[in-house]
């Protein structure tokens, strides 16, 4: 095979992926088939629908984020997908369980028991047969506070504040940056150890200021990946989704940059019609010190989401698998 | 081995026990020890506590029961020790989820998912690396009516109703006897059938009206219990519960036979204790064709609980084993 990079590894490449929800979700099911060694790191803001209420009852850590890349990593025989799918599924209705995911309370419910988020997540893990491992980018529940502008008509640059995950993710105002509440929560030690050992970070995709940004805004977090030895790949979205709308591929990274100014990035890869449209893109790319990668990597029938195989063949090539 | 009782299998004897609650853990955590071919078939009338939530909220079986069961068989490793461990453990607080058994919640989980109590119950005991099968005594959840006496303290006589197991179970009233509603839910097939291919039924030991009766007013259960080939067994509790408080040992094997009348039995076992103060005891179990086997098989504590290798030891002779 054709080492595009000039990598080289004994074994398959140790990768940790850095996200939270559909984003991670995606990244995971492209890396499992291209690695064995695998950790997941899930943001943990979320504070809307089942996670939300999760949260409220017990102060738990948002078990949604974490499941859904738990299940993304499940087994692959009928035992692993037959469990990633009961976790994944919903009780009907609008009583006391309605619209709870099986999987977050069982999460839920082994934290309360074990007290320990990571050994509650390992067991679900060991429960899949899961392809790796799946840890929280904090010990405790955070809360993600947006500065937006465009709020009141009457002062269009005036900044509010907009105080949690669900409500910032769907603000027809301008988000211009975010922080979290509390501002320098303790990372785990597992994901700081991992990360140090790691050949690959990979950030993104997913949604730019509540699933990516929050991980390089938890202090050692942010620390442990600018001194790590791993190449460092940012995966921009096939699209801009909700509170990126109207940003163009190179404001994905200047965002970035403004909230990690120490952050040195080794690859960013793009898809080619989000990429296309920005001719500064590969001139901020490498200001940040990274190559550009541009390929094709929408699903085939136009649904704004990366195709896995598109996406694992691309992590192949930039891994010099 | 001495044989006791002349009986020889060419392997472990295939049985199935009948019983709800704490009553049917004790046998089936005695009944483990000596056979590998066992099958618990549980009471699905509860009403009351997480299962009484889950109940009114999805009109589901109530899993309670089924779960302790389940419990009471998981794999004799570490593996099993943890599942069971998580399913029997229970949310703190008074929020929606306070109070819910893990287990309970799971279950309830895959039965929205999957649409069959059976198959859920499969999908937890292959979890759990159960040794045995646990099943519903009926497909659809069930209510306990108890015909109570003594409630007005102007009528002593009087007979009221009192519907509900979790009611029921708690009444200072006297319960003379039970029906169910509706009066003739369906059997699970797979029961019908495993009773009718045992080489032993236990009945008991647990709450007797709302644990063990109830398995008799199952119309297709009580015929198929009638008509097996098996050895029927039946083992009384060490102390009557709440709802038999005062009721002899004898009392006991009445209640039964008023509750079904075609049904005899092989054995009765009755520990040493309850069963020396009734003289009529070996008397009433002959009536019902059955050898009185009377031992020392309450908690060494003085718990009055069966314990679990006493029980197992009683079991093992009445098998031949």
């Amino acid at each position: 095979m054709r080492r595009r990079f000039d990598l080289a590894f004994d074994r398959l490449p140790a990768v940790t992926a850095f996200g939270g929800g559909h984003g991670l979700h995606a990244s995971l099911t492209a890396l499992r088939r291209i690695t064995d060694r695998l950790t997941a790191v899930v943001t943990v803001a979320d504070d809307g629908g089942s996670s939300g209420r999760l949260r409220a009852e017990f102060d738990c850590l948002p078990p949604g984020d974490l499941r859904m890349a738990l299940a993304a990593l499940c087994g692959d025989d009928h035992w692993g997908r037959t469990w990633a799918d009961v976790l994944q599924s919903r009780f009907g209705g609008d009583g006391p369980l309605g619209g709870h995911a099986i999987g977050n309370l069982l999460i839920a419910g082994l934290w309360e028991k074990l007290g320990d988020p990571v050994a509650g997540l390992d067991l679900v893990g060991e429960l899949l047969n899961a392809k790796g491992r799946v840890l929280p980018m904090s010990s405790v529940p955070l809360d993600i506070v947006a500065e937006v502008i465009g709020l009141d008509p009457m002062h269009p640059d005036e900044i509010s504040e907009i105080r949690g995950q669900s409500q910032a993710a769907k603000t027809w105002g301008e988000v211009r940056g975010i922080r979290l509440e509390p501002h320098d929560p303790p990372a785990r030690p597992e994901v700081i150890e991992v990360v140090g050992a790691s050949d690959f970070v990979v950030l993104g995709p997913g949604s730019w200021f509540t699933s990516v940004i929050p991980h390089l805004l938890v202090p050692e977090l942010a620390d442990a990946l600018v001194r790590t030895p791993a190449k460092r790949i940012l995966t921009l979205n096939v699209q801009p989704a909700d509170e990126t709308d109207g940003y163009s591929a190179s404001q994905h990274l200047e965002i970035l940059a403004d909230h990690a100014p120490q952050l040195r990035l080794d690859f960013v890869i793009a898809d080619v019609d989000f990429a296309g449209e920005d001719r500064h893109l590969a001139g901020y790319a490498e200001s940040l010190g990274a190559r550009l990668v541009i390929a094709d990597l929408a699903m085939r029938d136009g649904t704004p989401r990366h195709d896995p195989l598109r996406l694992a063949s691309i992590y192949a090539e930039v891994f010099g698998l």
